[in-house]
This record gives structure tokens, C-alpha cells and sequence, in this order.
């Protein structure tokens, strides 16, 4: 018999370790209403403070997917990789990523989320192409993903509805830095798509969630290690958040600089980020042997203009102008621009990601509050970056604004984003780690 | 300013210290609604695990305080002392020794609990006699207190409400064995009554909260630091709850047996416990200057019958009948007795006082829940304690029962709890340790 809510949180509190049977239980009853709120914030906290190793880590994923509906795609059947990162400042790798992989072989079939805090969220930045749906059923969906090769749409309330309310308990009782929680979290909704693999781009840095190398080493590995136990091909990339990926933060701003990676003329950084990324998931999906054919063919369809035109296709099939594609000057575009320009001469050191994606915020390119309008228009467009010399007077930025008010402060906010020095700074790696089993 | 609930939470999980006002803040906004229950619950595993020190200890302590009324009694002069027990089983010693206390002229301002699992409350005991309210407001238990020396009523919604919400959430959180909630949890309350000194008698056993020696002590050590640096003087007691106190388990036979005890012709251990407490209350409410002339001020208000007397005056000035204090026939009796005989003879060596207590409790004596109703006439009486020497067939214990229903298997159980064997047991000491500041 399982233990009753009470004697397992009094499990955890002394140090124990439940068996996976006593937590699809726990998490059985509370979905039912079985549990209160007020028990399963004392179990988090004593999961926080005690932990969960592999095994528990697992049984707390499996029954938190299966608390909803779980997708299966049976006629898809091309391999079915997914990409998730933990969460960045300028982080538009998933719309010219998941569109590329698709056109080399591998079907994507991506639930994204929406940003919160300073990083940005991938739906906000889909929904900056006019018509562009992410509210799109299981069937459809199937159909798209079988079609077009890729679809990206929004979590339901049918999808691991387990995970929406612990997370919600989480955000207002101090339990969110948990690895076993993260985990938990992050596979439980990425196992609902149906998939067979999965690559982690996990995040460290100033803007990201996990600040330090070794803290997003642990999660990273705890993702390879649960999501493979949990039967599925897992790879993590530990990436630098220490810098806003690419040259634009906000919605419309990205979603463009997406578009130019598939035109084969992104920022270099961002192009790298989603040919590494999409070297794993070629690998992991089958469509290639070695990370050079990855690499290669994924180039190759950079070049030929065939992801570009992959994304074109599942915009049109989600309802959103495909024409945005050919010419992204149909993108929202906001009344004001302002450019802010360096104090002094010099070259640039660091461009703080997380006080620039706070100031995009700001600028009302994403939200404090889940429940919050963002404006697709606005954001930030960096003229510089660590290493780049600029001449006193030359832009640093180039703030797009709704309207005049408060420019000033939001332009000295973004000014003192970055630091300027005599000195150009080492060069930092763009990928840190790779971990697999 | 004061740090939000979140991040009070994130401050106890992390291992920080509180300062007196955040604590005062945060017990404030839960009183008010703005800390949900599920913060509350959360914050309550986190200080679990991580502790609470004195200082934080006595800032919870006078946060749940003054939460509700604060009794001030200035009309009283006398010095004002109560006891409080950790809880036991067989109990019965507030109802001898508060009136014994104030016959020798300390005034006994006294709110008790009602029993709930294994071990009995005062209420219900005092609810055997036939009239008796405990439910008396804060003018008129002055009223009595001033008057007859000693009054003994239940605690009301207003008195420290934060922590009737707050045990209630430990209750069903897995929360509730952490030495500083449980000090704040009794603290709060006994302050609420205007008291000067507190004498506390914390068990040790079988048939107490704290199971073992060392626990105890750190209960008790606790309460006299906390309860001295909230300005209180407090002593404590250790005192063995191993064996069941006296000869009575069950509302109307233990209020029989704390008459005889103020009739002087009380079981030796009861009277003991009585008188060892008693002095610790004379000596705190200023009576006597020594341990031995408390004794001897007790002693003979055993001896000329005034603490009998004042049991007399308070039972009828709170609505009881004073001749059941003549008269302990007056009290409810169960319709039927059945004596368990001993299996075999020889010197008893234990008698498991939760054993008891529980088969008590499924006598319909006490409550599995607090909603139950008890039978004040059901119980047991102990016709032999460790030491005694039986003849097989003599009876160990006479059952008290309202049917002769589940007689079998509640004989069965009581004598159960009883160990026979061929040597008379070690004398064990009724008072194990004496803590003061």
C-alpha cells in the first residue's frame, strides 16, 4: 500500500528515498485534488533540501507526462528530434534551427513556451509573423509535423498539466532551483511530443538561468541521465548566455535575424549556434552518421535556401503569411528608433545579457507577469559586440520604441549594458561542453 | 523593508536567519491572507530542516501571541503561574495540582487542550463533571482567578489564532516534530494568559511526544531559553512517561483519582508528580523561598483539605456540580466493568503506556480526530504497575466500557500491554531531570 500524502512528505523530510510507484501515486492524487497545494509545497521543500536521485527523478518525469495527454505521431516516420534550450536573452535559434533540421531529414515536432522575465520565449517571437497560429490540435499538428517536416505550436492545458500546477507552486514557494525539479519539469513536457530524441541547449551565464559552469553542468548531465532512463536519446550542449545570442532582442527583431540565418547571411554567432545544435539532431534523428555530414548537409541547406523554405511552408500551415519569409520588412516595425551611441572610444569587453534583455523588457518585448501583453515590434538591435572597436559617438545599440517616453532612461540603461576597454577581450567559445550518456 | 514571503522562504531554505520583524511581518501577512497556506507550508519544511534559532525562536513565539487577545488579569496580584504538559497518558495532574497551587497562594490562570490520539486533555477530564463549562470569557476567568485562586478554561478563537492555523498545516505537512514550532506553538499559548512563571512537566516515553531521553531534554531546554528570554520565568520537568500516570486512563476516572490525590489518599505516583510540580509553582509565584517549604505548604493543603476546597469553589463557579468534589460517585460510571486477569503470576515489568493510551482511545475515551465526541465515563483502571506482584487469574486491569461489544479484543489488547516476569523491574525515578534557567 502507498504511504498516505503525510508519510511521504515525512519520507522525504528525513532523508528518504521513494519508490516510483509511492510517486506516480502522490502525483496521481494531487492532480485529482487528492493532495492540497499546501502538501505538495512542504514535499518540494523537502525535495529541494533532501533531493531525488535518477530513479525518483524519473518516476516524478513519467508522472507528470502522463498526467495529460501524450503525443505519439504514429505517421511520422522520419526520426522526431526536438531541441530546448533553458532559456536566453536573443534567443531565436529554434525558428531557423527546427525549420533546417526538417529540411535535411528529421522531423521536428516543437511545443515552445513564452518568455518570462528577461529571457524572450519562442512563441512570442512566431506570433510576431502576422496570421501565425500556435494554438493548433494534436491532429493537425501530426499533419503538419508529417508535411512540412516541422510544426511549432504552444503547450495546451491537455499537456502535462501536473507539471503547470507544481511549477506554479514552485514560482511562489522558493522550491525553483532544484535540479531534480528542472528536470522533471523541462522532460515531462518535452516527452509529451512524441519524440525519440532530444538536444539540450543549456544556458550559462549573466543571462542565463544557471550563472555558473559548474551549476549547469549538473543540470545538464541530470537531463542526459533521467531522459535516457526515460528511453529516449538525449545530448546537451552547455552554451555561453554571458552575451545576447546574435545582433537583435525582441520579437519581430528576431524572427528577422532567424530568417537571415536561412538566407545564409546571419550573425555569425547565431549561425553557429544552430549548426552545432543542428549537427545533434541530424545525428540523433538518423539523418546522418558523423557530426562533418551533419555539419555539411545542414550547410548545404543554409546555402540552397531549402530550410528557408521549409519555414515558409509551416508558416503558411499555421495560418501565418508566408510572404514575411521573402520579405521580413512585413514584420511588425516599431514608430521609433533611437540609436545610442558610446561615451568613448574603445573596444567593446561585455554586453551584459541580462541588463539588456531586462531592458527589452522594458521596452515592452516581453513580460514580468505570465499574464502580460508583449509588443512585437520593439526590442533591441546591437551594433556592437565583445571585441568590436567602436569610435566615441559611434551607435552601441539601436533601441526600437513604441513611443519617446522614457527613451532616455531605457537608451542609458542599454549604454551601461556594455563595457568598453583599451584592450579587445579573449575570445570565449560558444559552446562550452557537450555531454551525452 | 521587509523581504516578500518568496523570498523569506528562499532565505530559511537557504539556511539564513530572520530577523524579529521579518518574522513579525510574515506571521502578520498570513493572519491577514497574503501568505497562502501553501507559502506557509513551504516556510514551515524549510525551518524544519534548517532550524530556528532562539532569537528567531522568540520572535515567532510573540508573533503568534499576539496574533489574538493577550490576557493581562491586572486585578490579580497574586503571582501568576500555570504548568503545561507535553502531554501524556493517565494525565490527570492539572486537576490536583492547579487547585493545591492556589490553595497555598499562587494563582493558577489556566487554559488547557482536549486529548487528541493517545493522549488525554484536561478539558474533557474537567467535562466529566456533571455542568462544568470551559467555555468562560476573558472577564469572568479573571473574575475566577482573582476569587477562587484557580480557573480552568479552553482556548478560544481569539487566542493566538496564527497558531491554531499554523498547527493545523504542521499537522497535515509532515511539520510537526521541530523543537523551536513546537516551543512557539506552546509558548504563544501560555503567554496568552498573563502569566508570570510556567512550569513545564515535558514526558519522556513510551506514551509521550518525545520517545526518548535526549529529545526531551532539547524540548525542554528550549522552552526554559525561549520562555526566559520572552521575560517569563520557566522551569521544566522531565518526567518519565513510560507507564501510565496513576491508576486511571479514561475523563471521569482520572477526575475521581485527581480527587483523591486532594482527598490525600491519591496513588503515590500521582501525588508525587503533583507535589514535585507544585513546587516548582510555588517557588516560581513567590510562596516559598525553598524547595522544602513548598513541600511542606503542599503537603498540608493535601492534609487540612483546602486544595480540595478550592476544586470545590472553581468546579461551581464555573457552572459545575460541586458535590461531585464530596462525592466522586457523582461522576458518570460506565454501564459495564470487566476485569482482564493476569496469564500467568509473577512481578509486572512494564505497562506500555501508548499501548494503553490507545486501546483508551478505542474505548471511545479519546478522539483520532478532533471532531470526535469522548464517553466521559469510559476508561481503564490499573489494578497493578511495574513492581506489582500478580497471581495468575488476579486482574491486571478493569476495562470501563459502555457495551460489551469488541469487549474480547480490547481485554485482549489491554493485557497485551502488559510484561510479566519472574523479577520485580529496577524502580524507575518519576522525575528525571530538572531544567531551569
Amino acid at each position: 500500500m502507498n504511504p498516505s500524502p503525510v508519510e511521504l512528505i515525512i519520507a522525504k523530510r528525513d532523508g528518504g528515498t521513494h519508490a516510483p510507484a509511492e510517486i506516480r501515486a502522490f502525483i496521481d492524487a494531487f492532480v485529482r485534488g487528492e493532495v492540497a497545494d499546501y502538501q505538495m509545497s512542504a514535499w518540494l521543500m523537502a525535495t529541494f533540501l533532501r533531493g531525488l536521485d535518477d530513479v525518483e527523478t524519473v518516476a516524478l518525469t513519467e508522472a507528470m507526462l502522463h498526467s495529460g495527454d501524450v503525443l505519439r505521431l504514429p505517421s511520422v516516420e522520419l526520426g522526431k528530434v526536438d531541441k530546448h534550450s533553458t532559456g536566453g536573452v536573443g534567443d531565436k535559434i529554434s525558428i531557423c534551427l527546427a525549420p533546417l533540421v526538417a529540411a535535411c531529414g528529421v522531423a521536428v515536432p516543437m511545443i515552445s513556451g513564452r518568455g518570462l522575465g528577461h529571457t524572450g520565449g519562442t512563441l512570442d517571437k512566431l506570433e510576431a509573423i502576422p496570421g501565425y497560429s500556435v494554438n493548433i490540435d494534436a491532429k493537425k499538428f501530426e499533419r503538419i509535423v508529417r508535411e512540412v517536416g516541422v510544426s511549432m505550436i504552444g503547450q495546451t492545458a491537455r499537456l502535462a498539466p501536473a507539471d503547470k500546477r507544481i511549477y506554479a507552486l514552485r514560482d511562489v514557494t522558493g522550491t525553483v532551483e532544484c535540479i531534480p525539479l528542472i528536470v522533471a519539469s523541462i522532460l515531462s513536457k518535452k516527452l509529451a511530443e512524441g519524440i525519440d530524441g532530444l538536444v539540450l541547449d543549456v544556458k550559462v551565464g549573466r543571462g542565463a538561468f544557471m550563472k555558473d559552469l559548474a551549476s549547469a553542468r549538473a543540470l545538464a548531465k541530470a537531463l542526459v541521465r533521467v531522459g535516457t532512463r526515460a528511453g529516449k536519446r538525449v545530448v546537451a550542449l552547455l552554451t555561453d548566455m554571458s552575451v545576447p545570442i546574435g545582433t537583435t532582442i525582441g520579437n519581430a527583431l528576431e524572427t528577422r535575424e532567424a530568417i537571415e540565418v536561412l538566407n545564409d547571411v546571419g550573425p555569425p554567432d547565431t549561425r553557429e549556434l544552430t549548426l552545432a545544435l543542428g549537427v545533434e539532431m541530424l545525428l540523433l534523428g538518423g539523418a546522418a552518421k558523423r557530426p562533418a555530414e551533419a555539419r555539411k548537409r545542414l550547410e548545404r541547406a543554409l546555402a540552397d535556401g531549402s530550410g528557408l523554405d521549409v519555414l515558409a511552408r509551416m508558416v503558411k500551415a499555421q495560418g501565418g503569411d508566408p510572404r514575411v519569409v521573402e520579405d521580413p520588412s512585413r514584420l511588425p516595425r516599431a514608430r521609433h528608433q533611437v540609436e545610442v551611441p558610446a561615451a568613448a572610444g574603445g573596444f567593446v569587453t561585455a554586453t551584459d545579457a541580462l541588463e539588456l534583455g531586462l531592458t527589452a523588457v522594458a521596452l515592452g518585448a516581453g513580460r514580468t507577469r505570465a499574464d502580460q501583453q508583449v509588443d512585437p515590434a520593439v526590442g533591441i538591435e546591437l551594433c556592437a559586440k565583445p571585441g568590436t572597436r567602436v569610435e566615441k559617438g559611434q551607435p552601441l545599440v539601436r533601441l526600437h520604441l513604441s513611443s519617446k517616453k522614457n527613451a532616455a532612461a531605457l537608451a542609458a540603461r542599454a549604454a551601461a549594458a556594455f563595457s568598453v576597454g583599451k584592450k579587445p577581450p579573449a575570445s570565449r567559445p560558444l559552446v562550452l561542453e557537450r555531454i551525452a550518456k
